[in-house]
């Protein structure tokens, strides 16, 4: 379930009206009057819940899941449990985004209430914790002592931060916990949406994006950098991680502790990163990997696979150091060599 | 001529003023104390404008001009329309920027007035759209229904934002229209100034930017991306469009609809994309280049050159996808080899 | 020194305080109840001051050093000149940080003071300068004539900014010092820490970055670029350079006059660039270089080494462009026959 803290679903809605929303069919002997509080995974959903079914990955998910509606194929709608109201539909993540889009629209998403004072008076700050003009800090937002807030900052609603925190001048944080002694530096943006897509051949549907950024003691976050908040999973920054300027992680994204994360390092979704790694300036990730602890990936590479903990690469798509290198060597000699004839 | 909605031009300057500010020297018969009211380029201009001739590639449009002045070199001086008033110099793209500077002056691009109340009066907010604390809204601005705007965000004067839209914390919008459903997350720079310079030898002079940002329906514009207004057209981005975090889209580059535009890819000036490409984290696209319907370009690709609609690219220089894993292999093979000689 | 104008050390502390908070065990016949004021290099430290030898490299400024304390490996405390207190410790370079870290704690880094008025009483502004609403500026700062300040921007404590400049909106200027006719764009960051830290195998330590940003007249600076002010020497932009979006600039990093850096660059800590030098967007570089007057970088270069004046070069690592080119030929030619057979 998304984090109360957070976020606030709408509804509950019916099944009929889920059947609208999403355009779906519903399933035979279904009850189009019961009602749901909430989307769910399929080994999360209970019977107040819809989950869907997206990928034949899942099915054996989805002949346990106690869901008790699910967006569905009607390929695979014979396997379904049976006290579970099945929304049929061809096309089930887009369904799915519709569906969670009518539980928690972007509007829901603004981080801070209309009007209300700069800083709400349910928020609470700690002693000695100084906070300059500008900063505006959301319903029930909870900051430590001995914090800096700097100007023009925006502190989304339930955020908590720990003790001795800097928060960079116009920076934004929102649908995140910070530890302790976190430096931030301005202009960085941690907990925005991720970028979650139902891609399609007629239309890209906005997925909403349900988790948060958990950020360790001592990290550093440099300017303009992009912390995106999990899709329903939390992104996860290991303590004493130190990451430099317009770096972009992106949802689900775990690294581990004490790496160390040049500029314009571009980390895609649900990556994760051991401890103790470096990541070059503008090397980039693709998504769904894992990088072992110690793992060094020099600047500009690009990972495409997993990589060995211990492991130097280098090169596009990255190869061990000295085999990138050796590479580049080859090339330049017969270039060379073509350009002596 | 600029959007009157976003730019009031400096002036009437006499021809004379003109000569002075672009260190050019006024053509023989032209009377100068006639005066001029804007920029214009040749094709468009007419008897009050001035425009500027600064490649061959235009000559014909020059000899059909109806502008009132010129700036042009003494070695076109000859082709010029009889009634057209010459401003010579050996250099008019540098003047040209010089004479659009002074009508339109960097300080007047500042996009909200000093001291007024942080939401003008003069700005039309529609029923239900929210605005937290910190919101600045310029002159003239017109928002439309059911938005939310972010604590500290920033709307520049004239600009308009159809209905349901979602602007981030601390982002920044001017000299742009944007459609409905539109979501722009924290720290968007929406229609910046563009990269615009008449280089030179002894110094590079700023071209003032005179076009606008075109958001179509259904948008999505990440954390921290940059879209720069157009030079004098307009910069324009499809409907259902979904683009990332860090993101720069430079001045005049058309993008269609449904594309997919993950994090870290830059696009150079005047570069037109269809509908549905896709475009691969950290890739790069040089300027003026077209991109056919439906490509799609690998993650850190560098494209020099058009690619055709439906085609598949990776590499730098970018090549079919297919090509370029051979090529890695190949250099791969003959990098083992000569480590093991 | 660090600048008074920006940096105010805590302190004085004793030696025995400083070996407390470092770590460090106190040399033989040291007065542990000395005071000191400041840190500073070896060859700038004076009786008042703390230094530190981290490499060998530096033994003979250490040997020649009127620093008062130093923090030094035991192995080299032999080499110490007779009335300079030891600190020793294995590791110098950290315990610097700690110390360091005690004369400037990260929360004396916030760049306007609590609750003061948005513009502070004693900043100083020229005339004809405009300040738009959310506007926030520090004690001290001066600021020139005829300026536009944007919506909700930051100026920090002390900062300078000349005449005829334009500071966009939500952009955030701390510890520098700004020329004429400088225009920064939305969301810039100037000024921000600098990436440094004592790396380690157990945690990296923040090293208090104590430089300023010096910006030259007719400098541009482009949305959400970062440029990070120096670690004890400044970051030098030199006049009439032209920066797009998105750019990076670490610490120490000098960059000449009239310089075109194209958007998403990213340039690496004390690396130092002649005039006129051309930047190609997405080109990479990285530390401790010397880039020649006139080289052209192309786009999505890497550069590892040094760059002769007027050299253009390529590909990654850089090379001479004709040769980069000859190379991709070359590989073009053996994908395509490896893959006909």
């Amino acid at each position: 379930m998304a984090d109360p803290r957070f976020y606030t679903a709408a509804g509950p809605f019916t099944l009929n009206e889920l059947a609208a929303v999403s355009g779906a069919s519903i399933g035979e002997g279904a009850n189009s009057e019961a009602r749901f509080i909430d989307v769910q995974p399929l080994f999360l959903a209970g019977p107040d819940h819809v989950s869907f079914l997206d990928s034949p990955r899942y099915v054996e998910s989805f002949i346990k899941s106690r869901a008790g509606a699910c967006l569905v194929h009607p390929d695979h709608a014979s396997k379904a449990p049976k006290d579970m109201a099945l929304l049929l539909t061809e096309e089930p993540y887009h369904a799915y985004a519709r569906v969670a889009g009518s539980f928690y629209p972007p509007a829901a998403f603004g981080n801070c209430a209309e009007r209300s004072s700069p800083i709400d008076e349910t928020a609470n700050l700690g002693k000695g914790t100084t906070v300059t003009p500008g900063v505006v800090i959301g319903p029930g937002a909870e900051i430590g002592r001995n914090c800096h807030i700097g100007a023009n900052a925006t502190i989304g609603h339930g955020v908590v931060i720990g003790d001795d925190c800097v928060i960079g001048a116009n920076a934004s944080l929102a649908y995140c916990l910070i530890g302790h002694r976190v430096v931030i530096l301005a202009g960085a943006r941690v907990g925005e949406d991720g970028y979650g897509f139902a891609p399609g051949p007629r239309e890209h549907l906005r997925v909403p994006q349900l988790g948060r950024v958990l950020i360790g003691d001592d990290v550093d976050i440099g300017a303009n950098t992009t912390i995106d908040r999990g899709s329903s999973p939390d992104t996860v920054i290991g303590e004493g991680t130190k990451i430099d300027n317009l770096v972009q992680i992106a949802h689900n994204v775990k690294l581990g502790k004490n790496c160390l994360v040049v500029s314009q390092v571009g980390i895609s979704g649900s990556t994760e990163i051991g401890d103790f790694v470096m990541l070059g300036g503008q090397a980039g990730l693709a998504g769904h990997l894992k990088i072992g602890d110690g793992a060094r990936i020099s600047a500009k590479t690009g990972v495409m696979s997993d990589i060995e903990a211990g492991a130097t690469v280098g090169g596009y798509p990255a190869q061990p150091m000295r085999e990138w290198l050796r590479g580049v060597a080859v090339i330049r000699k017969m270039g060379n060599k073509a350009g002596k004839t």
